[in-house]
């Protein structure tokens, strides 16, 4: 009876890559997407993962889980890209599908988002870009995989099923003991030189009680630090111990850079020690 | 009688904030609104600001202002996260919708957007995210507030009416006359190096006249630098004083950075002095 | 009969620039043309080109073409900003148009485009902000032209017609014998580090059979590489030779930078030179 002027909007594509906002590779993956299922509401997760670095790009999928529509997410930190690795395509319980590299960074979204109720590996020529270039994945395979499930796509159409179970995992660095207190591993340093460690608060406060003071070794140098809710809750240019924004122990400078005053990189340790009162 | 397939649309979301470009954070933001109000239309209009810098976000989005659709501002340079500072929604004479900090950030663009109508502390904890945390109220407050504005909802839903005569403002820095001549304070340096200073055209016309030619005094260094309309009225490498996009008075190289010849930072005074002809 | 309660969608807007991404340009170019035409899906294809690299900008423009939807294509490097250069929009005969500086920047994808069926020199200041800035036709002109082009606007609309062969051209460099092998021009350099040469696959071919290992000669260093399909079809930290994923030879390291290996720049040249077997 009634049909709508517009082209029919299926679910939003979520991008979340290693490509950086440079180049354009993640505007091309829209393209696709858009020239495959016009109308789709493409949002732009992160491009900013460093580059092969499949863990965090495992845990940043995870942790913008909650606050994304329910939708496709398109996941690329690929530096197996063009070897024996699966492409696949996953749905999830609640809801949410996922497609990227079998390498273990779907791992830990899929069990955030209940667990695979169906896994593929895309192997449909009719699913992917003519040729497919053996570097660049994200826009001949996943781009269109995701286009196809974003308009309303059945996922068995993409190539045959797969045994979720099997899928590649990441392993999430542990916290532990150490000579300068408890250890907690840098996993993300942010663009204001925030430093999140594999650390999370109960951890810390099963390990330190609730210290507002702590002692910090990071690259064999000490620092003071204020355990503290946020920044403004310490002096400028004081150091501070806080919970981030997904529940991980963070170390930042207020109004400064915390990373770099640390010379802090990604995995290093971070020891954290109770001072006394 | 006739109903789209599309979900329905209400007014866009502009986002401005410090968050840069390499993280996350403007991405789950999009994530929210996008949730919590499907189809909505979101513009990233920068987050380049510099971290912290409330003084830059309120003159960028005071002068964006003009080149957007009737929508949402989303504004986030928010130092006192987490502390006592409101967050705060604006309605505005032209139609124009603010959220954001109580902190300066939003006031310009209230006076240019006709000044505020009604004005709300977002207090209502079912247009944030739970929990909210003390150091991401972009995702957890303001994102939620915006996109329940973007589809319609009443303001007054998200808390009580507060003076809007009462908000934070910002200062603009202030030319003056120096013993070099005329001082602008740098107050923006784009990504070509180019340099804007706190000055406006008439000032500049009053002070030196029509000088075809200026010194400029920067960091205790000087050069000569042309008067000129636009990049390619002077030579490869040649400096030149300009006014800008948003009627700054500018110092710019033609096909050069200006910023990393000069070493100029933001804040920074740069003097200018007519020429004899 | 029916009509949707979403504005109506035209062809989509694909935005090719040199802004970078920490400034507003791109964003507020994009708030232009949503302001102007409701409702236009925005790809942002990238704002990266180097500033003011017109012959990159219109290779990017060439080689992601086959990627984009059926749309308009906003594209802006341009170093003769506010001269005597026409702003020119282009109907070509796949159903793409054009909108840009006629400087060379469209001159590869208008070809790939199937050739100019129309093409007009943007003057009518119906649509143009106003006042237009010298410095910024990409806000003031070229966004609200795209807008009606994109909106479903006549190209006649905009200003009179110009003789499509009379545009301006870039000119592509050339692969050439030297003395240290066959050589081609560095003509990107991405954000991994891989180094793209002006030089297709079956020169390469033509000029050193199918080596397996070559020979590599930049700014004065001599490297070896081995060819191969893909990043881990060599060990982590090796020197690859492959054709990237627009098929130019490119240089790569796996897991590794190597335009910082080589100390790589735009323009540079690349000399290979086949190893014995």
């Amino acid at each position: 009876m009634s049909r709508s002027d517009s082209p029919p909007r299926g679910r939003p594509v979520l991008l979340l890559t290693d490509f950086g906002s440079s180049d354009e590779f993640a505007g091309v993956c829209e393209a696709v997407i858009v020239a495959r299922a016009p109308g789709t509401q493409v949002v732009h997760l992160t491009h900013g993962i460093q580059p092969q670095f499949v863990l965090q790009g495992a845990i940043v999928l995870r942790n913008t889980l909650p606050y994304t529509p329910v939708g496709v997410h398109l996941a690329v930190v690929d530096p197996g890209v063009g070897t024996e690795r699966l492409a696949v395509a996953v749905d999830c319980a609640d809801g949410r599908s996922f497609v990227g590299p079998d390498n273990g960074l779907l791992s830990l979204a899929i069990d955030a988002a209940g667990g695979a109720v169906r896994c593929v590996s895309i192997e449909d020529e009719r699913f992917m870009l003519a040729p497919v270039s053996p570097t660049f994945h994200g826009r001949d395979i996943f781009a269109p995989a995701a286009a196809h499930l974003a308009a309303g796509g059945a996922i068995g159409e993409l190539g045959p099923d797969v045994d979720a179970t099997a899928l590649a995992r990441v392993e999430l660095p542990q916290p532990r003991r150490g000579a300068d207190g408890l250890v907690g591993e840098v996993w993300s340093i942010d663009s204001f030189g925030n430093v999140a460690l594999a650390l999370d608060e109960a951890t810390l406060l099963d390990a330190l009680g609730a210290a507002p003071r702590v002692e910090l070794s990071i690259r064999n140098d000490r620092y003071y630090a204020t355990v503290a809710r946020t920044f403004g809750s310490v002096r400028i240019g004081e150091i501070l111990l806080f919970i981030d924004s997904y529940g991980a122990v963070s170390v930042a400078v207020n109004q400064g850079n915390a990373a770099e005053m640390f010379r802090a990189r990604m995995g290093d340790d971070v020891a954290i020690r109770p001072l006394p009162q």
